[in-house]
């Protein structure tokens, strides 16, 4: 199939749009077989199916590198407590906060957790997504943990999506465990993640790195035991203080180290050297009105590749429009346009491992999606609007 | 048309959301003929179609009570060159600024400003709008303000909505009028308003009193025409800084006064007693990344009704979004769940002067919304997700 009267947006290497006005894509299977000027475009493909573009814009699909999608219940009438007033003790009593959604997790069979998460889904496919990770987290025991990763997997059999787990058993120290963090990974978390991997449940180890979480140290028996059984890692790291889960996203080579509101230039220096992915998660920012923003000055006088994540999720980002991300991390972060455009197509995929997407070129994948604008910018530019004309996954449209 | 099994969220006077778990609505043309729980549905209206809706929410349908959204062209290369570090006035230089959206819309033709103002508005009908209002304000020549109006009225034939207008020919004082704002407003924007008037195309004046813009005795000029015309008036007041436009708005009996960031606690109690409803617009607050808040407690300590809107305008507010719009007067304004739903809903209305709609009771206009939720806080709760099932206009599906 021959994609004709395309503005194209390939994201080459180096570092701008790589706008080509009139252009062509070419594509056989689920690859992209040849990308270029219309007046270039080689001989076989001219003879082949064309679909003419109209000169809309297109760019890769994008991808969400960071998600909780799979969750029970929400926390709708606990955002209504608090803005009624209601002191976090109050919210506590009331059953709120993560322990809410643990329960809510628990208590959901298979099938209504995929269609709850398929809600979101759905919202994030309209977008124009072809790829999402997806975190366990809110089992917080075997069987939950272990349910919630299939239940992401069949995610992207209800659905023409791609789907990436991670395994993130310490998320939080559930209430049986309570000042007992050390056990909880060693008696629930590493068995479960050693359960999870038998099964094929697992793409990358994930940990929360926070004083109301998990220590530098409790996460680095979680990604040695990662090692060992030869899956790659990543890691929530300095979201609301620095306690070196950067540090030791980088020395482990992790895939990622995601929100680093509170990395610091040394950090940044670290994850350059590394190739770690620094994902920024401003929704999470926004809910939480958090006021330290992630040092994207540093990042980019590093040459930290930076992506950009919805952290969906029920607590701190019931988020699940990703263009609205690429506004928020301009607005609150002052990220440019560009850079929310590579930060969920290039260094998204660079944040799950992948090289094999996320730009316009032959051998790469042949998803994209093409916009009812006439200039990148506009995606991040508008807030709460959707231009997408069409999606391409796997080569169709 | 008969709707059963329906959880209808009433929003009576007095402050509540006004749940009827298993409730029923009996439309009669364009009319709510009966609302109430499904035990009591009198007799009559059993006997004709009947639309069973699951369960699901029913609300009053949405209101978008202040929007720009007819304009020409978009500034998203001034946002880019903005977020790459351009000053004030290299954007001015490259064109950038109210005067480009000017110029754009000064030279676009009637049906490009139409088709390019269908695209935000398909937008909110999507989720759930089935009345916005429109300014004009972006010709600020005699033609363009007329083209703009004239514009807006054809929105409500091209699609199934309703839209009030409002002249703003007093948004910015034109190039040609530069330091002479007084000759502006006496030989083009009263004239235009007199001419807009006798045409059909104005149900409301507006302005944009700000030191930017014109001070509270060239609006007092706009106003008195406007009350010689019989025409309701609103203004743009105290956004940037507080120079007297609330009290103006409550002097003239204004339907409302927006943004208020500035308004002070005596601003709040001219206001309540004046019957004007305070529009707030977050989508402007967030887009400028304004730090003063309106003063939402004063205006709940006086009892004067909120509004929200998007704000929809390519500058300050690229936000289509009412949905969206619920969420961030959640999140940056601190109101509740409650008070985002009546601001789009009953207080939006008000805004623009109607009582005939906004909540659910005989007599009242049949624009409903039914969503895939089970709580109304789930509206301002959720950010980038639109669970609207289906939207009732004049009593159809
Ligand atoms: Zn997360
Ligand atoms: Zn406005």
């Amino acid at each position: 199939m021959l994609l004709t009267n395309a503005h194209l947006v390939t994201l080459p290497r180096g570092g701008d749009y790589g706008l080509i006005p009139r252009g062509a894509v070419a594509m056989e299977g689920d690859r992209i077989a040849w990308a270029g000027p219309m007046d270039d475009i080689p001989t076989p493909y001219r003879d082949g199916p064309v679909q003419d573009l109209g000169g809309r814009l297109v760019t890769p699909a994008l991808i969400d590198c960071h998600t909780h999608v799979v969750f029970g219940g929400n926390r709708a009438a606990e955002f209504e407590l608090r803005l009624n007033g209601a002191s976090y003790e109050e919210v506590a009593r009331a059953g709120g906060g993560i322990v809410s959604t643990v329960a809510a997790t628990r208590a959901a069979p298979d099938d209504a957790l995929l269609a709850d998460a398929l809600t979101r889904v759905d919202a994030m496919i309209a977008e124009g997504v072809t790829l999402i990770e997806v975190k366990s987290g809110y089992g917080l025991d075997r069987d939950t943990e272990l349910k919630m990763l299939r239940v992401a997997r069949q995610i992207a059999m209800a659905r023409p999506i791609e789907v990436r787990t991670s395994f993130l058993g310490a998320h939080a120290v559930p209430d049986d465990y309570k000042d007992r963090p050390d056990a909880y990974i060693e008696e629930v978390c590493i068995p479960t993640l050693r359960a999870a991997h038998a099964e094929g449940l697992v793409d990358a180890v994930d940990g929360f790195c926070e004083g109301i979480a998990f220590d530098p140290a409790q996460i680095a028996r979680v990604f040695d035991v990662a090692g060992a059984l030869g899956l790659p890692v990543k890691l929530h790291a300095e979201q609301l203080s620095n306690i070196g889960g950067t540090q030791l996203a980088a020395r482990y080579g992790a895939q990622s180290a995601d929100h680093v509101e509170y990395a610091t230039e040394a950090d940044a220096r670290a994850l350059a050297k590394a190739g770690t992915v620094a994902t920024v998660l401003p929704g999470a920012f926004y809910t939480l009105r958090e006021t330290q923003a992630p040092p994207i000055q540093a990042f980019r006088d590093h040459g930290v590749p930076m992506a950009l994540a919805t952290d969906c999720n029920p607590g701190s980002s019931p988020l699940a429009s990703l263009l609205l991300t690429m506004n928020m991390a301009c607005t609150l972060f002052r990220m440019t346009p560009f850079e929310a455009l590579s930060g969920v197509t290039t260094h998204a995929a660079a944040a799950l491992g992948l090289t094999d997407r996320g730009r316009i070129a032959p051998g790469l994948r042949a998803d994209l999606c093409v916009w009812d604008i006439a200039h990148p910018a506009e995606l991040a530019y508008r807030i709460g609007f959707n231009p997408l004309h069409a999606r391409i996954f796997k080569g169709t449209l």
